[in-house]
Order: C-alpha cells, then sequence, then structure tokens
C-alpha cells in the first residue's frame, strides 16, 4: 500500500484504524527488547509481569474497575464469545434463556444462535426505526430463568448509543439476576463508560478500533460473576483465560486506552467536526437521508442515496481514493441485507444504498470535504448513468 | 529492561523468544501502514488479504499442507483447544473416546481433563524415562469408538521427540477412524514437519517460539476434517475463526517460518555447539544427570543437580544473569512438580533439582561457556551450604 494512486481518505475507522506510531514503537519494544514471559520467575519475567499489572491497572481505572476485574484476550470475537458461552455455561442449572438485541454484531448474535441450537433459550430485543432498544421490551422479555442480558453500548452500523443504563434499572427493578454483558468495541475510548454507574456486569472492548493492534482486547467481569473460561491451559489470567500473554499487543492497548481517554473530548469535538463538513458537503445533493439517530455517535454515519447500490457508489468512491463501507466489515464478504437496518424497519432499497462513513481522530475537516465531493460526483454521475 | 546490571544471558526460549527485528518491522508496517481490514472490499481490504494468502501459502508449504488447511489463531493454547474441543464435539455422536499422552502441555492436558469432566471418555498413554510415548502402548488403547489421538511432537520440558509418524500408521494398521493431533508448539521450525509424510490430520503451532510476535499462531486441519469452531461470528477464516485477522502478527509469523525453515540446519547445528558448550562446561561438576534423552531435540536441556532444589538454584543463576526455569513458564507459578518428570518416573529429589536451559539460534557458545562457570560455582556453592 506504499504506492497510492493518490492521496487515499480513509472513513473506516469502524472496521479497524491504524496504529499510532507511539502505540507501535511500545508493542516493538515488548517484542524485541522487553520480551519476557511474565510467568517465568527470573527479573525479565517479573518485568514483564509488571508492565501487564500496569496495562491491567489503567484499563481498570478506564471503566472504572477494579485490575483483577480485567482479563486480556485476543479481541472483541473472543471476549464476546467467552461472555455469552462461558455465562451461559457456568447458569446452566439455573436457568437457560439469554436476550441480545436484534442488532448486535454477529460475535454476538451468531455466538446466541450457536448456543440456541444447543439447546439454550434466546429472545431478541427489537429495536426502533432509530435503532434503539427499549427499557420497556426488555421488561416483557425477562424471565425468572433469564441468565444474560446482551446489548451493544454503540451500534457498530449506524452510531445508535443504546441506553444501557436504564437496562441495568429494568434489571434490577425486576429483581431479576440476569447480568447485563455490554459490547463496548464501538464505543470504548470514544464516550466514558463507567461499569459501576452502568450497571455493567460483563463488558467486552477490542484494541484494533482504538488505534491499538489487532488481535487485543479486554473483557470485564464483575467480581462475583461466574463464568467458565473459553481457553483452558496454563493457567494466566488467574486461570480466566489461558495461553502466553500477549504482553507486547497488551501494553500497546494499555498505551492506546490512555490516550483515547486522555484526549476524549477533543478527539470526539474534532470527529464531530469532520462529520459536519461531510454533512454539509452533500446538503446539495438530493435524495438521501441518515440511517440512525441525530444523537448517536458522532463517528458512525450510515447514509443512503436514493436509487443507488451501494457496492456500485463503493467500487466509485474507491476508485477516487475514498475508502468507506456498505456496513460491517464482518458482513461485507457475505452479500447479505444488513441485519441492523433490516431489524430497523428499513426499506429494502434503502438498505440496499447504505454507506457507513466512519471517522476516527486521525481525520480533518479538509478530508470530509473532499469526501462530500467524491460523494456527490460519483451519486450525481450514477444517478445520470441510471435515468 | 533497558538497563540490564549485567550482560543476561537468556537460556529460556522454550518459554518464548524475542521477536527479530526485521519480524518486528513487518508488524509494524502492517500497524501503520498496510492497517487495512482483510474483510473490506476496497484496495487498502485487498491489499491486506493477499498479504495474509502469502503468509498462509508460506506456513502451508513449510508444512507441506494446503493454504485452505491452515487457520490463523492468537496461538499454541487457542489451537490446542479448538483441536480437542471442536473435534470431540463434532464427532460425539460418533464416540466419546479421546487418548493423549501423560506429558502433554497443559492447554491439551486441562482441555482434556475438562472434556473428560464434561462427560467424555479420557486416556493417557504413558512414556518411559526418556519421555517416549510407545507406539504399541498406543494400540492397546485405541477403541472403535476413539475419536483422537493427541500426541506433541517435541515435549516442552525434556526436549524429547515423540515417533508421531508411527503413532500414524498404528492408528490407521488399526483401521481405527481416529483423527492424529500434533501439538507443534516446541518443534515447528526446528526440525522437518510434513504432515502427509507423517500421517497428521490436526497439528497446532505458537509464534513466539520462534521469534515471531506473542498472540500469534496457527492449527492446521486436513481437508474433510470435522470440527466445530470455538469463535463464532464474522465468519473470518471461512467460518473456521471468527475475528478480525491479526494481519500484522500473522504476516510477522509467516516471516519468522520462512527465516526459520531458510535457516533450519544452520540455526540447528548452532544449537547444538551452543549445547555441548554447555555440558562440556559442566563435565567437571560432579552429580547431575540429564532427564530426558540424548538424540531429543538440542534445544531442550533438563538438568538435575543432586542434592539441590530448583527454585533456589535459578535464583543464584539469576542474579548472575543467566536466565533459565525449572520446567515450563505455564507451570512456574503453581509450585507443583512436573507433571512430565513425574510420568518419566523420576523420583521426587530429582524432579524438585531440575532446571530447563532451552537455547535458539541467536544464542552463542560464548554464552554457554560462560553459563557452564556460573552454573558450577553457584551448584558448589550451595553444595557447600548444605553440608
Amino acid at each position: 500500500m506504499s504506492k497510492q494512486p493518490m492521496q487515499e481518505i480513509y472513513f473506516d475507522n469502524s472496521a479497524t484504524t491504524p496504529v499510532l506510531p507511539e502505540v507501535a514503537e511500545t508493542a516493538v519494544r515488548l517484542m524485541c527488547e522487553d520480551f519476557g514471559n511474565p510467568s517465568a520467575l527470573y527479573r525479565r519475567g517479573v518485568a514483564a509481569e509488571k508492565l501487564l499489572q500496569q496495562a491491567r491497572v489503567t484499563l481498570a481505572r478506564s471503566i472504572n474497575a477494579r485490575p483483577e476485574e480485567i482479563i486480556f484476550t485476543s479481541g472483541g470475537t473472543e471476549s464476546n464469545n467467552t461472555v455469552l458461552r462461558g455465562v451461559m455455561q457456568a447458569a446452566k442449572r439455573r436457568g437457560k434463556h439469554l436476550i441480545i438485541s436484534a442488532v448486535e454484531h454477529p460475535s454476538v448474535l451468531q455466538t446466541a444462535e450457536a448456543l440456541r441450537d444447543e439447546g439454550f433459550e434466546l429472545d431478541m430485543l427489537p429495536v426502533d426505526d432509530k435503532c434503539r432498544v427499549s427499557p420497556a421490551a426488555l421488561q416483557e422479555l425477562l424471565r425468572p430463568d433469564t441468565v444474560l442480558v446482551s446489548v451493544m453500548l454503540v451500534n457498530n452500523e449506524v452510531g445508535t448509543i443504546q441506553p444501557v443504563a436504564e437496562l441495568a434499572r429494568v434489571i434490577r427493578a425486576a429483581g431479576s439476576q440476569a447480568l447485563l454483558h455490554v459490547d463496548a468495541v464501538q464505543a470504548y475510548g470514544k464516550l466514558p463508560v463507567d461499569v459501576r454507574a452502568m450497571g455493567i456486569d460483563l463488558l467486552s472492548v477490542s484494541g484494533h478500533k482504538l488505534h491499538a493492534p489487532k488481535g487485543t482486547g479486554f473483557m470485564y467481569a464483575a467480581k462475583g460473576v461466574r463464568w467458565l473460561p473459553l481457553l483452558t491451559g496454563g493457567g494466566q489470567e488467574s486461570n480466566r483465560r489461558s495461553g502466553t500473554e500477549n504482553t507486547p499487543g497488551i501494553c500497546a492497548l494499555g498505551q492506546a486506552a490512555e490516550l483515547a481517554h486522555r484526549h476524549m473530548a477533543e478527539r470526539q469535538s474534532r470527529v464531530t467536526a469532520v462529520r459536519q463538513h461531510l454533512l454539509a458537503g452533500l446538503a446539495g445533493l438530493p435524495d438521501w437521508q441518515i440511517n440512525g439517530p441525530e444523537d448517536g455517535l458522532p463517528n458512525v454515519l450510515n447514509i443512503s442515496f436514493g436509487g443507488i447500490k451501494s457496492e456500485v457508489l463503493l467500487h466509485m468512491l474507491e476508485t477516487e481514493g475514498l475508502c468507506v463501507s456498505s456496513g460491517s466489515a464482518c458482513a461485507a464478504k457475505k452479500d447479505k441485507l444488513s441485519h441492523v437496518l433490516t431489524a430497523m424497519g428499513c426499506p429494502r432499497s434503502r438498505i440496499e444504498g447504505a454507506i457507513r462513513f466512519s471517522f476516527s481522530c486521525l481525520n480533518t475537516e479538509d478530508e470530509a470535504d473532499a469526501a462530500a465531493g467524491i460523494v456527490c460526483r460519483a451519486v450525481s454521475e450514477l444517478r445520470e448513468l441510471l435515468r
């Protein structure tokens, strides 16, 4: 990719982000110099263990948890799988009922469906036309044998922020023993997450959406929550996740998380400006609409362009150097209609014409202006061709 | 660790290895520049997918497999867990019998025991005093309902090379449908592995034992072998391992594997020379013996020093800058007797006095000479104190 034919505009940050140079430097230092195995008993091992603990403390603080409530994983998918499988298996004598929202990421959705096929009972929370889950709907679905409720904090396709704290209150008010799991992959580092204030029992985070390396992530499990580990073996992470700890990745994640939280306000105002510039630049173009709410996470902007199929538009945009996607990266090659927009009740034509722009703190207003120009030209040209 | 009080001698390469500088450079390039999500449809995503495929082809070739038989994972533990759980679950209507050797790594052993607790049937292959599994013993344990046989290629504590090809022949000769899984974490890149010639159905590899980053690894599953994925979600790796691919780690692993295979003969002759220098330097010291065979992998050298407890010796060696371990890193903090040396029939005193030296291609004969001097002085001093 070193030879780009033109200046690239990367607006697909919900799919993945570049690692910040200083974060990559940390990873390399731990790969080549401070490379000890944290389980080893000599100085080099102890030093690695100490770096690991520092990262753990940083991550715990960032969500108002205790260090021993943080478990390092290989990413969001492993975190989500561990929570769903681990919690449901551990509680199966007490109950078999699981509730998720209809707009979860495939790593929650597919895993929940696999559990259903194995004999667990699954209910789905519907969403409204802005992709929002209703606390009242949760109240109706809760049963005495409900073990787990899993709802994401920010939707990856349209940016909707779910009312997670209200969902927690519904569970508590019902006197339910159900645990609340929150997939915070798209939210973490972009809006404040306080697991105690929000009543979250389990949380999943991925590094690579946050300018940390791929293959990194963590989960939070509140003290006292019972779950079975997904990976067994050497007993790392207090027997909760075996496998030699990926110290370079973990410390890079710790650093990226610290930067994200320290600069959250400034990063988010930048992202908001980028989003506004793009929207302003599209103002002259007829017949398009935003999928999702006005008050979602500014990083995600999902737009349908009337009369146009997203694959065709995507291809034109990319020849102009604009990287965007038609939905989640994980579904890109499946050629399926978005389950998120479907759950929101969008008509088929609108789903087929949806494009996701997703921004990071590395994007600029100039890029947004240029991108708007590219989109306006491409959409107009396509409409001309289709007339 | 940048300020070492003295020149460090790192002889714990079976626990983990430093990443080679050129390999770390590849990882950084993919973190910061070629950072695309391989699932994305634009140029940057396609480029990432191409790099991933190149790594896949390299790794497939290195074991005489097809590219589509390689599945990237987060490391040896995930590979071993996926194979054991995935194969046993997929076949549970046909049979529930699993055979492993008594000297497997905890990620096989603990997982097999967890499966036993869940209702599967587990038998253990014993080993002789050199840690070797006998093909005849396998023949006796095989049953019509045996689904999987799991035996490591090189033992991580004593270096024994198991007769894997013979075990495969025993399974075939018995007309058994059992699949053969080989944990090659300590072997891969150090001795030739040909899955077809050796009759291996499933194989596990870890990156960080091979100068690639932690958090990387792969498994091989022969075409047609049925198993259920451990991680479900976005459907990456042809639905066999969901989660955004760790492209920096995977490409670094591909490069490290290529280097290991290209330089295997020269690396192994270097390691052999290092081992011989260490042994020659210990020749004047009385009362010690090698645990394991003479013809094992030269990278691993396990020695018991008469009358001495390994923890005490380890501490003295580390104050002199010599990093070694008392067994596997994964068991170091458990304060348990080695299950490997126990299975070999070693008496308790000998197990308690065992030290593992493990070498890599980055070690030198001079280091071995210096290490031998350090060991001789420390052992003599301790024996003086204990008299």
